[in-house]
């Protein structure tokens, strides 16, 4: 019989084993292999806490006497040319970009499992909300026999919201999730009154044209030991947040953040 | 000393435990009472689910001996006015709504746990969207000296996400969480090119001005038994939708779904 393969995307929440659902768990479980990216310095500490969460997981897990599930690790190639501010250019680069990653992922399910079996991939957050796993499991399903499934996570925008303690929607009413990219693009539709930004490489709050309108929830780092939140109506909070930002990122040399954008006046209960 | 009450509001997903957090679990180990929603029949499943849910992870919970967490079932107040197609008159009638449930906890608290201690509710999906729990502790925190902390749990849109093995926005650009209700008095704005419907009475869908702009995945009874998918063009998908949802409707006397839309031709992979 030809080998076949079966993929896991699993939504691993913001790293910590406190977040994995028991459903994450046992995919995990299940995995013959783990594919674990390789990002380089400034997200090292990323890459660990999938190591963790697999070590606190699959206990028969031993790199060195090779127990337990193997661990293929890949290279993420760069994003060349994913900071055209032309969105065609940038899509275009975003694809290249997930056209090698499933390059990656195709070579390492032939390489670590030439008889096939189930594979898995540790996704932070959740797959389905700007993510690109799906995108590149379509493309690996078209090289090779390949099942795949999601299993959802605790994304950073539920994190950022159990954190504040505060609801994403206000009653009856709408939340936007979208990109700084966009947010800079567009601005705010009119008719809505909250809005979560995530993906955003600054502060695009800044470009939001009246600021008196908005009251702001950003969080950094969430679910991490750095962990850091503030909050308030973004006209005295947007300038706080753009200098912790700073000092934060220049502190840990990298930096992962995401806010929530909620119209003043909306009603709050 | 007066007595002093915390409270976690505990996203527990879809109601399987395959959906809870490793941190949910935490939460429901540590209660001394836990506040259960009596929906009436109809509802009965969900309240099943909690139930079960509570069994899983608090083996020493026996209702009749009295060992473990005490159960305070509390009545859910009809929600008179509420389907009032004014929207003003609309969120009085829900802000009256999350008062007199604000009482039954404070109630519930005070009874059942009169020297104080800690609390819990399991909060169908995540507590941050589209569920009222945050804005009843903030009143109940009125009444009592209550602390209160939100446990994120995996909401409907993710079960949908997942169980379509669909992303929930393309690439770089946003995806509109919204109500049915919101759906049909704003209609989708002009930018945004994916939406996801929860609390919908019905199929807002069809108010949508140009059904061949669409593609739709549907989910009804997520995670449930009856758990019901269908996906496809909005003009072949919607009316086949709207049948079967009125004949499980019918079957089985009562009806929870959601769904996903998305503008054809936006970028899919
Ligand atoms: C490529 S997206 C992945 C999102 C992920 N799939 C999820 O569901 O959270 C990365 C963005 O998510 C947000 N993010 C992810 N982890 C975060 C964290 N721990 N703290 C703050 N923001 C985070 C940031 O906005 C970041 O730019
Ligand atoms: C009051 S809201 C609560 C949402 C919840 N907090 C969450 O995060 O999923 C209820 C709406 O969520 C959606 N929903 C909840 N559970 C569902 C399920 N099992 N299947 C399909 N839709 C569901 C439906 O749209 C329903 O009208």
């Amino acid at each position: 019989m030809s080998p076949r393969w079966r993929l896991s995307l699993i939504g691993m929440g913001m790293g910590s084993p406190a977040h994995l659902t028991l459903q994450g768990e046992q995919a995990l479980r299940r995995v013959d292999l783990l594919l674990l990216p390789d990002k380089g310095e400034d997200k090292a500490e990323l890459a660990a806490a999938r190591l963790r969460l697999l070590q606190t997981v699959r206990p028969d897990f031993d790199a060195e006497a090779g127990g337990g599930p193997r661990v293929a690790r890949y290279a993420v190639p760069s994003r060349e040319g994913a900071d055209a501010a032309d969105t065609p250019r940038y899509l275009d680069a975003v694809r290249r970009w997930h056209d090698a990653l499933a390059r990656a992922w195709t070579q390492a399910l032939r390489e670590h499992l030439p008889q096939g079996g189930q594979a898995g991939v540790l996704i932070w957050g959740d797959p389905a909300l700007f993510d690109s796993s799906m995108r590149i499991a379509q493309r690996v399903a078209r090289e090779l026999p390949l099942e795949w499934e999601v299993v959802p996570g605790i994304s950073a925008l539920q994190a950022l919201a159990a954190a504040h303690a505060v609801p994403l929607n206000e009653l009856a009413s709408p939340v936007l999730i979208t990109s700084g990219r966009w947010l800079r693009q567009h601005g705010c539709p009119a008719d809505v009154p909250a809005l979560a930004v995530m993906l955003d490489g600054g502060t695009a709050f800044e470009a939001l044209p009246d600021p008196y309108a908005w009251h702001i929830w950003w969080g950094a780092y969430l679910g991490l030991p750095q962990q850091t939140l503030d909050s308030g109506p973004l006209p005295q909070a947007g300038p706080r947040i753009a200098r912790a930002r700073a000092a934060l990122r220049q502190a840990h040399g990298w930096m992962l953040d995401i806010y929530l954008l909620k119209r003043r006046g909306a009603d709050d209960c």
